[in-house]
């Protein structure tokens, strides 16, 4: 039916994808459990710990287009989990009841858990690649607008020009970061559970480690070290990863939103017919995907929030905080598919208006070159007293509505140290724009290769 | 495809119901549109402000079985949002470009939040229904047990007696002030949005606040005092109330899944057969939807955390923050009516061993009745005096494993005052119950009839 | 030493304010307990339940001022619990052991509690008398600007006209609510506390109900139905009703900050001098006030679902849950006093330039009037082929830079229905407020005389 | 005065520390800036960018001692931040208007967000003491009882058995992978700000990346690739790690809480005299540290997302989302250190009564065996058979309240499989201990020498 907007037929491709709906979807789910069951019957097969004739049984019916998911769903009902429903499926596929020797010694939480990480997997490699093709659209804004200035704003209020390549290179910085934290996080995150009743393994005579290890490395997963059922801080982790991702796609779209407004109108959202209109203002060109990122992640950092909340389980398997992780987790990546995607969409296409950001900077008639102005001044008539003067004649310029030049080239004080072309120098903001193009640089250049 | 666990043809039933889905489905909300453009219509035709033939036209085509979702979709991605999407299919529904007179003055926010707060109602209704059966099942259990002795719990440590049926009449005061909340808020949120572009109604020339007026009485909803498109008090006021039900469903699944501890075994949850099963521990019977409540509230109180956030909406019309309700409300209202179904399932059947909380206060040799046992003593030989006698009795009593009776007996500055069968009386708990029934008593007096 | 930035020296007085920090004081919290000993010893010496001439030494001896809070520090470190402490010190104040009586059936929550419903009592009062100052302010500049026009803005783009007094109008009916919300809560709210030790009042032997009457009526707060120590929902109903309170507060505050832009300027926080200067940038006004709101309320709706989580108690005296109100309650109240204070401090300041307020609206040549015209042409054109028609002259508009008007009057579809003149009438704001003024007064006729 | 409960003169040294609440302190916080500057003078005067005489009188007069903290607190509230009033005090200070050229080229954000950063190098370095002595306590924990049978719970129900050790090193693991998140955070967050008004460093013509380079040197902090004013991850990613490490703390605590259960009584929290006993009920053994853990914690995961709600900072300088970390970032560190010590205290004086463990393995009459009895009959009937069939049977023990191994030994579908020693030896917990030893050992073996 879709009640949620993540599962929404009108509104699901706005707010997610169906690549990340999918790797939490049911099916994806219950053919990871298929998967894990397979895989445990080869290790078990291999080892000697079920007959190899089970073992052969088993893996050949462990095919996800067999399971009845109408009966799967009663089963669940009924027991509260899926897992044995699965078990009981593929048991009954298999001939001479050699499929009671399938999920041997594994516990419904083992697959559970495995399932989720395989899934975790999967959604991480896709908010990778997501990751990489914003880095490479920001890389290819602060490079291209590396020395075109725009207004830099403090406390919204205009202060000094930067660049807005600069501006663009210290998201990108961010997301750099995020890449990093992605890159540690995986060896620790991506680790199977296999250890039964409460997680000793108490459940395999002979072979349990040998079965843990192997099942991993049939799997691509990290052997634990230990079992984690009830311990889940690296679960918690991923949720604050995309929590912290999420903060950064924010403040992107914040300055989007902002640049885009009616009074300010340096960058657009790219266009696309009839997209961000309104049924009755035809004029406006609404920030529509930074309306959608902005939402999706207030959203994700109350999942991570919930997530941490999910970590305060009870003894060796937790009665209601795993469960906090059953809803928030396929939400939390579901929904950052869709802002990245949204980003992506934005960034990819962004369309920049140079010469808007320009006018902007000549909106106050020369008072953004305050401190500009401010620093030249200081080392002819001392820094304090400098900033003090800078203050009131701007002050003043605000209320005669002059250039703040004008004044300046007419002020005593000042003009016995410096002439009007000398002040003209320090009011063009071409020459206040700093470090900015040798910071894009440093950004840029520790991208990888 | 159903990636979230509200959704999901397995989990969807534990976690949500069909009736509440069914409120937040792409169908209703949908048809929620329509019945608002036709609302909009009668009243628009009633005053004159359309043609009296575009209304009946317009009536006769605001059909929902006519929408097709498909194209509802593919317009609702191109734009951003569904409403125009609508409008435009009313209207090549309506002969003679009559179909232009629909949506007359509205704008897409308008039918949005009346849809909204329809939906809202009909969720309300639910939580109510489920409350009374609640508040009911509640006040049986409180009846039935008002004088049925149970330990009385303070920071996991037995304390002194109280009856099972004074521990369910606590919860049952919070239900019925969680009615009294909702009955104060309805009035409140039940109000409608039509309010054009900027909520001032300039899109109508003539008979604005009577379109206002005339179409909230259509749809049974308050007629706004002024336009609220971005002050969303009431909205979030939902979520809270959603949240604040949701700690007193907590707080009861958190009771049923320490009463049912195996080392506690009080109460148990219905049992039906498989259920709360585990796949390789025959014996266990788990909490399985006390689970389920826990983990429902625990989410629900961050999404109230996200609707306080969606309040600080900019301008007249918000740009992200009205986006993070779409997610959250229906998410909010749907987990809640999980965790609704699952303490009216907890509370109807729920098991009772009044033997085993006996048993249980007996545990201690008497150690619970020390409260008692100082407060009779006190009017003997000074309060804070036995309070430290009883206090180093007891430890003695823990030490060498005897009942505190016997102690208390032995000792001479207790045993001058008072003679064994005057303590055996001390330490009866059936003695020591207080005002248990009493309260419970005031409880259930206060029950609407 | 001040850790935090509330009790800090330096920053205190911006995020909160002393008569706040005051209420939640060790001093004022520690002068509630013995207040209520006070009359608990005036009730039970009435009652007879102990002996008056206990019951005057003790209430001779119930002087704050001869608290040894050191001491107190010291006992409350060891027991974790700071009653027993005071209890203990009145009791040694007291001569001949009369202090044993001090304290007499009750339990240390009993008097925690009850002094939390009396702090929130004091905090409320001083939330209600800012909100009822924030409602005068709001009030005066909707009557004030009652016809003053600004543009109202969609998605931060601008849209059609409305007025500066319309827009305060919105909030005030937000501010006029929670009004309504408080006096609500307030007979919920304040509702004390006197159960003993798991709230059955058992080790009161005779008088218990009246001595819990008595209390409350000596307290002036409301008697409980039933004892609440771990049915927490009237305290996180504080909690969200602070954090709705913020909500209307951060949108107040999100509105002013985005006015304030350089681009934008139509309204300013009250200037002082130095305030919101920048160390560098002596053009800037900040709009300081906005951002320590911003912040505050930030912070506040996440206390209110750390209140929530609060209410997952255990059994009858919870196991770390309440404590979470300890930490929670006070920072949710001291936090709000700032942002009422600094909100006061804007809407009593406020500046507000209607020049500038009508500047934008003509920033955009006309376009902002389209939907007016849309209006004004639709029984002309009909509605939908008005809005594609005005759609496109008004993207002609933007990319000739030309106004609006000329466009229009050029159109041969659209002159020939409408002159120069009646277009021009179609493109005056002034003639496009509708039902601005309307709202406005309905608001202000609902306030309380 | 004391409002917050970690100022507070009573509860203070309970939900915090001296230490952490130093780190935090107005004094510290000032002492960084003075320290800041005092660095920024060394190299700015090595540099040639000020002069060294002003460069010498600089640094001499950078000394907290004479500091006005009360003028500073009246510069702070006029100004709204304390940087321009240090400054201006400094500059007094110096001889001939040399202290001019103090502060040079750096705006307020530059020296606020590297003295966070210092102090977030000085709570991390306490966490991380904490965080040693925590693993140090688990693993002696967990070295000693590494084969100390303890029932294994799941759902709160009693499992298969498990050991104490196990148990311990399954929370020691976690605790390690946390300090492997510290110190992958380390290097990314403890990065110094020196980028003048919007970062670009416009504010010094020459050196001004030499200075930057110079001065993080000077501090022992990395230097930025770009400006992070309003590009927050790293803040909010210690955010993050305080939550997860709180998570884990929330799980150690709850468990112990549960342990401590009158009903269990397996562990108990270091026993000091006074401490967790109650006024009323002297039989009492409270988690009182693990009751503050709780709290703490659960508030620490709500900072958490508000930190990430400070992410989302608008242009180059924010305007109220960098004040959210001015709240949280100090309670955050301060309730963790509370938690930290409060969790230390626990571990290394935890009582570990392992005869009460065994005695809670054998209240269930040997039920508690049955996986172990499922799948020794396994390889002898068939697994799925012996499920069901030991299924029923332990219900049936239930039933008649006899112990498993009588009707085991008495059925014919299994005594003809099993003789009673056979059964016996199935039945024996020190026999169906698994792995938890080899799991140990793992654990231990990765711990750092």
């Amino acid at each position: 039916m879709g009640a949620t907007i993540i599962d929404s037929r009108i509104f699901g491709n706005i707010f997610s994808t169906d690549a990340m709906r999918h790797v939490w979807s049911d099916e994806n789910r219950t053919a990871k459990y298929v998967e894990i069951e397979r895989a445990l019957a080869i290790v078990q097969g291999r080892l000697g710990i079920i007959p190899a004739e089970a073992a052969d049984e088993i893996v050949r019916n462990c095919d996800m287009s067999r399971i009845d998911m109408d009966k799967l769903r009663v089963q669940t009902e009924r027991i509260g989990y899926p897992i044995l429903g699965v078990v009981s499926q593929l048991n009954a596929l298999c001939r001479d009841k050699l499929g009671e020797y399938c999920h041997w010694g594994a516990t419904t939480q083992d697959i559970t858990d495995t399932a989720t990480v395989m899934q975790i997997r999967e959604g991480l490699g896709l908010v990778d690649a997501d990751l990489g093709a914003i880095s490479d659209a920001l890389a290819a804004l602060a490079r291209r607008y590396r020395d075109t200035p725009i207004i830099g704003r403090s406390n919204l209020q205009q202060a000094i020009p930067v660049t807005f390549g600069y501006k663009m290179a210290t998201i990108l910085a961010a997301v750099e970061r995020h890449r990093e934290r992605l890159a540690q996080l995986r060896p620790r995150v991506l680790v199977g559970e296999f250890g039964g009743a409460c997680g000793t393994l108490a459940s395999i005579e002979r072979g349990a480690m040998e079965t843990q290890a192997g099942l991993m490395a049939e799997l691509g997963l990290g052997q634990p070290l230990i079992a984690w059922h009830t311990v889940r801080d690296c679960i918690a982790e991923v949720g604050c990863f995309l929590g912290l991702l999420g903060g950064t796609l924010g403040k992107l779209s914040m300055d989007v939103k902002l640049m885009m407004q009616t009074e300010v109108g340096e960058v657009y959202e790219p266009f696309a017919h009839g997209r961000g209109s309104s049924s009755t203002m035809p004029q406006k060109r609404n920030p529509i995907s930074s309306c959608y990122i902005h939402a999706a992640i207030s959203v994700v950092r109350q999942h991570a929030a919930a997530l941490l909340d999910a970590m305060v389980a009870d003894h060796e398997r937790s009665t209601g905080p795993w469960e906090i992780e059953w809803i928030v987790l396929p939400e939390a990546f579901c929904l950052m598919a869709g802002a990245l995607k949204q980003s992506r969409f934005v960034l990819e296409g962004l369309e920049v208006d140079a010469q808007a950001m320009r006018r902007n900077i000549d909106l106050t008639h020369g008072l953004v070159m305050s401190e500009a102005v401010m620093m030249g001044l200081g080392p002819h008539i001392g820094r304090e007293f400098a900033h003090d003067l800078v203050y009131d004649i701007c002050r003043e310029a605000v209320k005669q509505q002059r250039p703040l030049l004008d004044l300046l080239a007419e002020h005593p004080q000042i003009n016995k140290h410096l002439d009007r072309p000398a002040l003209a120098t320090l009011c063009d903001p071409a020459n206040y724009l700093g470090q900015s193009g040798v910071m894009v640089d440093r950004v840029l250049a520790q991208l990888a290769p």
